[in-house]
């Protein structure tokens, strides 16, 4: 089959369609025929040599996608030949085929596109898994998500809302991305190249009015993520992105907020962990998605000729919701 | 009624027996003849003027203890006069009588002196709570805990002991504090003076080996706790003794390695979730209460006039386990 691979002929890796081995699916596994991936950061971590995929799984990229079911593997009950299908990947979904465990796999919604379900997995489990089991939002609390416009970002926001009712404060890079963020629900959207974003939260709603932060900056929110949260609340990091190094750093409002820090990663979870997440979290979503209350922002799509400038787009972080790959 | 009193009309607070108003119980409240409390590292803190008490609450000092039940408030169903009882309370045990909560008290296990009931409830409660609540500690989990000779360090031995049979590691200041924790069931014991913990733990157990640690002692251990750790490892801070900031720290850790970070106090906690941990602490314990299993270990006993001394004890680090007061 076809695959973009990285190249590195030149010094610099960039992506190129080669021929990689086709997939077999194995015991309770589908082999989909992919119809759409989508990019995520990791994938140029990767690419860059900066983040190995975990033991075992293909060196292809991508980890998400939405194609059709070509062949199923022994045991398999859930689909049949066919059938429309996306879900999370290890890695390989810069390719025209796949492999997926059943458990896996989410149907694709009616009137969904491959692309719009292919922009679903990463971001909105990433969210989910975030939001509702680790931070344990609840009813009417309080979530700042910085990145908000990001594809995780536009996720959690969507989610926040929808599922518990909560009160949303976003971070973001351009107005426009305020703007973006504000459509999807937001209450309070600030711009941090222009302003404060602990002062203006701390003029809006107060001192110590966080329940729960999504953070993918790191160290350079440390110290007003700590600042502006309130008693018992939550600080999620999903990645780093700003930084890792604090300087001077308090310990003492983890002590008297009796806060909890958490950090995240949804790749390297154990195949059962995604298993469960997927299941539940279709459970508690796809009544939302079919009825429209979810919906993925999708930024671009890209022929996946086209890889190299779909990267560059989020490199330079231009993209307002989720890139997408098509025409493998 | 007479009561410990902060008297500071010399520059230095002392502690001095003098007058207090005498309580009357309320509403499902237990009016209490204190006959045994013991002494808690918050007293010297509050005695110094720096942690106050939670609004409503008395500022006689003394966070648990033990005594009998002389007169019983409106609506209490649990207790009669007479009954023996012990319990946490959010201030008020450096006297001759307090109130208590019946749903915050617990009977006195048969064999037990005042003196050892009064020994259990702050750190028993907090190391329960730290443990079994905030840590999750699983079966057969590896934890680490500071100050092992401490009173919640050896509540916390014991516990994890015998609720989790965790491999316990400990952290003293003295080669007698080790051989202490060392009879409680410790696997591992380390005195920081002497070995740099980490390199220690290390070679006996491997890199990344730790699942949960509790912690009092806040930046001069914050690399090395997080270094240390295993995936999905917690980390419980209830103090920071050694201080509480940290120059050049390094968040990488808690994504790595999907770290979770808690802060939490007890004495701030709301009447509701000190019941609900009474009481579900009570039913797990006990059995293992009057089976010996748990034994709280006494440091010392000092009749309440020589309070000074008992602080100056405490102050100087030079307690292994709870220092108790009576006479009162």
């Amino acid at each position: 089959m076809k695959a973009l691979l990285v190249d590195s002929s030149s010094g610099k890796p960039v992506m190129k369609i080669g021929a990689a081995h086709k997939p077999e699916p194995g015991e309770k596994e589908l082999l989909v025929k992919i119809m759409a991936t989508a990019l995520n950061r990791a994938d140029l971590l990767q690419k860059a040599g900066k983040y190995d995929p975990p033991n075992g799984v293909t060196p292809i990229l991508g980890l998400e996608m939405a194609g059709v079911v070509e062949k199923t593997g022994p045991g398999v009950t859930l689909y049949r030949e066919g059938d429309k299908v996306f879900g999370l990947l290890s890695g390989g979904g810069y390719a025209e085929h796949c492999t997926i465990h059943e458990d896996l796999a989410m149907p694709v919604p009616e009137a969904f596109s491959f692309e719009e379900a292919a922009a679903i997995p990463e971001v909105y489990l990433t969210a989910y898994q975030a939001i509702i089991w680790l931070a344990e939002l609840k009813e009417k609390e309080s979530i700042l998500i910085h990145a908000g416009a990001s594809g995780v970002g536009t996720a959690a926001i969507q989610l926040a809302k929808n599922l518990r009712h909560a009160r949303v404060i976003t971070t973001t890079g351009s107005d426009e991305k305020c703007t973006l963020t504000a459509s999807l629900g937001a209450d309070l959207c600030m711009n941090y190249k222009e302003e404060d974003y602990a002062v203006s939260l701390e003029e809006t709603f107060g001192k110590n009015s966080v329940d729960v932060i999504l953070d993918f900056v790191g160290s350079p929110y440390w110290e007003k993520n700590l600042n502006v949260m309130a008693m018992d609340g939550r600080l999620i990091y999903l990645s780093m992105l700003g930084g890792s190094t604090v300087e001077n750093m308090s310990l003492v409002p983890i002590l008297r907020k009796r806060l909890t820090i958490k950090g995240s990663t949804l790749r390297n979870r154990s195949d059962r962990y995604k298993i469960d997440l997927t299941s539940i979290f279709w459970k508690h979503t796809y009544p939302l998605f079919a009825s429209g209350a979810l919906k993925p922002v999708i930024d671009s799509v890209f022929n996946w000729e086209q890889c190299e400038e779909a990267h560059q787009k989020m490199e330079e972080n231009l993209n307002a919701g989720k890139i997408i790959l098509n025409g493998m």
